[in-house]
């Protein structure tokens, strides 16, 4: 289903977001942005209530689902990650009953914490048998809400960057990564509602990049099996109807190879003393491969830090090697031995 | 050589300190405390310029002996850690040449961080060699301020807490990690001067518990060979009589097993979203055991996070194992496998 969101809608959604969320701050670091010599802004969600932007967009759906239901309304939604998260806060401070479909190798730790929130989480062996479910309860008169095929969740996230931009409104450019291309909707809806003229690029690990490819074709293809990076928010299969409509206004995609995101999450957590999720990270290989490629760009530019939540095994494979010694530069190159084959994509019926 | 500081000497720190430090904030993490069901509040200097509080005592003892300086001044100091790195900058900051003596074993990034300050690094193979050689420069002029042995470095150090205080005065119990136990002498001189009742809690490692021990027998007890532990701002061999004269007055020591550190670095770099050393995790074992001996009390309590300056191979350490599935309360219990059999300690002569 296309769109019908106009961008004044985004300012709705950051009216009545606000009294829930937290206005995130616009980090900085002088030491990085000597070395890069350009402004770099980093809009840290990671301190958002829940530990992502995905809070916004869960709380917007569920204050408008609120808004429009005629008979008691329960929720229900597919998600193994931060969205999980988000909706079973958004739940539990709307006082609406959620229950969180799940593949069982979702990670202990993202389910004791979607169950902390009052969320009952319901565990399947497959992804597929998670989303069968989860359609199911949709049948039986719940109230599905997609982490990033829903305009009211597009509207809601899109208020970090909406927000970040009234903050330092001459920004040059914002990088935000790219999973289902919701956060990037969002991010096209609050330009455009400010009247702004600044680029947005998309950032997708070169091993899922499905988005970039879709966009490149002009047709959305499909990933046929889950591809692997360390930056799972943005390992979904593909994009949908909705986001590829905005996707197709990027000003350009950057990719990002494994070793370069790890590489980011090392120095990004050690200079604005916050960690950064690899799906976060995949921005910042965005600007600075921006900045290799435009020379003499000086900013500022905006990194959309989309969350900062990261399980002890991400964290291993995150400090598995020592970036700490290589200093970041425009210069900078690091191999790409670390990626593996693409997988293949397929292109699917719209 | 004794101190001879009074308590309102903090007041002329804090102030002369000022300009040029961060107001670091108070944290706290609304689930902890429900948890662990207390207010607990981390005074986080890894938000202080240079990444520890460090910075503080080592700008402060520049300035005062910039006043008393004849002629133009040269600083000398051993440090591996962040006072070297503190030095560095405040070196660069009041445009006096700094002269820092590690031995080769120190981790590039600190040589390097402490490089980018400005400051001439001079490597030794050994620590007593580059102690030496500090001592060295000591006689051919420079002025030599070491890390804990100095009222400055004491006072300066202590504005940290002293701002906490000032900001939340009704803190009942306030912990902090003890190496040369300059933190802690600067503590006690906080709540001496602002006249408060707050009890005050010394954490050590336990592998590396030489202040506790030596508290406890009433003279200053050293290790031989330096102590090994994750906490690496806690392995000096011994302290000073200078700060011996302030740890007699602590209300008691805490002493940290390597897993409980490890447990909660984990634990506080999720809930807070800011990397904690493992010098500064201490802290928080401190605060848990205190918790865990008495089971009604609520608090509030001040946990103070010495810094956020972590090396790779320390995170690798601190993610072998994820702690993340075992949430924090008052009642668990880790078993003390991972440590070590204490090395022996040997008194000195004061």
């Amino acid at each position: 289903m296309p769109s019908s969101l106009v961008p004044s809608d985004i300012f709705e959604a950051l009216h009545a977001v606000g009294p829930y969320i937290q206005k995130t701050p616009l980090l900085f670091s002088s030491r990085l942005n000597e070395w890069l010599g350009a402004e770099l802004f980093f809009k840290a969600e990671g301190f958002q209530t829940t530990g992502s932007f995905k809070a916004r967009g869960a709380i917007y759906a569920m204050l408008r689902a609120k808004e429009k239901a005629r008979s008691s309304l329960r929720i229900a939604l597919f998600s193994s990650g931060n969205y999980a998260q988000g909706c079973a806060w958004a739940g539990q401070k709307l006082q609406i009953p959620v229950e969180v479909f799940m593949p069982e190798s979702t990670s202990s730790i993202k389910i004791q914490a979607t169950r902390s929130y009052g969320a009952k989480v319901t565990l399947s062996p497959t992804r597929a048998q998670a989303e069968a479910l989860c359609e199911e309860a949709e049948r039986q008169g719940a109230i599905r809400i997609p982490p990033f095929d829903h305009d009211d969740v597009i509207a809601g996230g899109g208020t970090c960057v909406l927000e970040a931009l009234m903050e330092k409104s001459d920004i040059q450019a914002l990088f935000a990564p790219c999973g289902g291309g919701g956060l990037l909707s969002g991010s096209l809806l609050a330009r455009e509602a400010l009247e702004l003229s600044c680029k947005i690029y998309g950032c997708e690990p070169l091993q899922a990049s499905d988005a970039y490819r879709s966009v490149k074709e002009g047709k959305i293809l499909k990933f046929s099996t889950q591809p692997s990076s360390l930056a799972d928010g943005a390992r979904t299969p593909g994009i949908c109807p909705r986001t590829f409509h905005y996707l197709k206004k990027l000003d350009h995609f950057y990719l990002a190879s494994e070793q370069e995101i790890a590489y980011w999450c090392q120095w990004l957590n050690h200079l604005l003393k916050t960690p950064v999720e690899p799906t976060a990270a995949l921005a910042m290989v965005g600007a600075w491969k921006h900045l290799q490629a435009n020379p003499t760009l000086k900013g500022p530019l905006l990194i959309v830090l989309s969350g900062g939540n990261l399980s002890a095994q991400t964290q291993q494979k995150i400090w598995q090697h020592s970036w700490l010694e290589t200093i970041p530069s425009r210069e900078l190159e690091l191999s790409q031995e670390m990626d593996a084959v693409l997988p293949d994509l397929q292109p699917i019926h719209l």
